[in-house]
């Protein structure tokens, strides 16, 4: 495989960069993670503007234009000769003296064989566990994955995919996708304090066409009234929830509005 | 400069690791700092089993024992050869194929020149903000500093040193210090939600010998009642706090009780 890293296209294994990078002494990055779909990258322009806006909120320079991205992912799609991808742009604090303040950055682009989930979270559906957590300053796609790293081993045991955040009343959003309730039909998902999606900007524009949407605040005590849940995400697509908590979600299979949104996800995607 | 990567000592600029590391696309690691006093690494005991705890609990194998890294330090600081040294230690979650879960870590001793704050500091006391903020799995010296570095412009502003965290009714901790008041000549420091010091456990120690002291809950409405208030880290020892959020302490300079702490602190580090 190659890489981007800081103005030259390098193998993967020469990919390198110091362990004074501020990303690595202070967990102060960004990144961002899109896919190609018929070895073209798919909803690019979504992922390298929300790429651009998270640097400029987390105060980091990025060198270059959304077009000159958009180059460089071209040329190394080219490079590394996959049928599909996934791309992966990081953003670090850089090397930093003082062992503290961010310098100039380290940029890399990562390119990745696609690994998507399980075929059975599609047919089946999957299991959430809920844990009281804020992301701080949501809107930035930060390197920071403390908290949803911490609890993989619980999520595991208890037989989830994922964790869902809450801070106590309202849900956010879970550690990588975005959360929706379908309930008489209509389709419902938070509006603040989470990381807008590209994949959840396509479902609802989607599910617009076909449904009544509701972009506003989800209580927790709404869980138990949904008829269906799903989570979107880049490297998800959409996935049915059928159980948060141990708590089974309508009749705990797929339901119809869900399914009806995958297939139309899925001809979208076809047709990209 | 030469550092300790992963079972070789190597100049500070080849002591590189792979973008892929956990600690890059996740912010997921951990690191220790601590520092020499006339050439020896100053309470090497403490930080040394601090850092082994971190690992424990973020859950990250760390193949040398406490009398193993004792034995790297020492040789590192032989190589290095400065009469006083900052010696950092870092444990990253390592190189992911998946990009998310912590693979085999990356092991690095870092060397650094000391540079401790300004002499005013210690002479005039600093201003600190107040910001809520309750730092993810306290217990651990992670590597998430997103929040402090996010904030650091607005201390700036502020003409503020540190930033005091609290979680709306309790303080625990700065970004990187400890945190005490004094009120009637007791001794007072949270005893929950931080990470707990080696200087904090050292001026405690030192602090008992003089004076009652309160390891417990410090309310927000106590710094109003406060006569002195002071921070302590190892890179900063003690400092005199005389501002808070533009209310001053105290009559606005170091108070007596804080000098003494200080000047017992010093006579202390200077008979290591």
């Amino acid at each position: 495989m190659f890489y981007f890293l800081n103005n030259r296209i390098v193998p993967a294994g020469e990919a390198k960069i110091s362990v004074r990078d501020i990303s690595i002494l202070r967990g102060f990055g960004i990144f961002d993670f899109l896919r190609t779909q018929h070895g073209r990258p798919f909803l690019i322009g979504d992922y390298l503007h929300r790429f651009k806006t998270s640097a400029q909120l987390i105060g980091l320079p990025l060198d270059h234009s959304i077009d000159e991205l958009k180059g460089l992912i071209h040329e190394l799609l080219e490079v590394n000769r996959l049928p599909e991808a996934g791309i992966r742009l990081v953003l670090t604090g850089g090397e930093s003296p003082n062992g503290y303040l961010p310098t100039d950055p380290n940029f890399a682009i990562l390119i990745e064989e696609l690994h998507w989930p399980d075929e059975n979270w599609y047919r089946k559906g999957i299991k959430l566990i809920t844990y009281p957590y804020q992301r701080e300053f949501y809107q930035i796609k930060s390197i920071n994955y403390l908290t949803a790293l911490m609890l993989q081993p619980r999520a595991r045991n208890e037989g989830a995919m994922d964790i869902l955040y809450h801070n106590g009343e309202e849900i956010s959003e879970t550690t990588r996708c975005n959360f929706f309730i379908v309930r008489d039909n209509v389709i419902i998902t938070p509006d603040k304090h989470i990381l807008f999606g590209v994949t959840r900007k396509k479902v609802l524009e989607i599910a617009r066409m076909n449904f009544p949407v509701e972009e506003r605040t989800i209580n927790l005590s709404e869980l138990k009234q949904a008829d269906e849940c799903f989570v979107t995400g880049t490297g998800k697509k959409m996935i049915s929830v059928v159980d948060i908590d141990g708590g089974i979600i309508g009749n705990g299979k797929i339901g119809k509005v869900t399914k009806r949104l995958m297939d139309m996800f899925n001809e979208f995607e076809a047709g990209y």
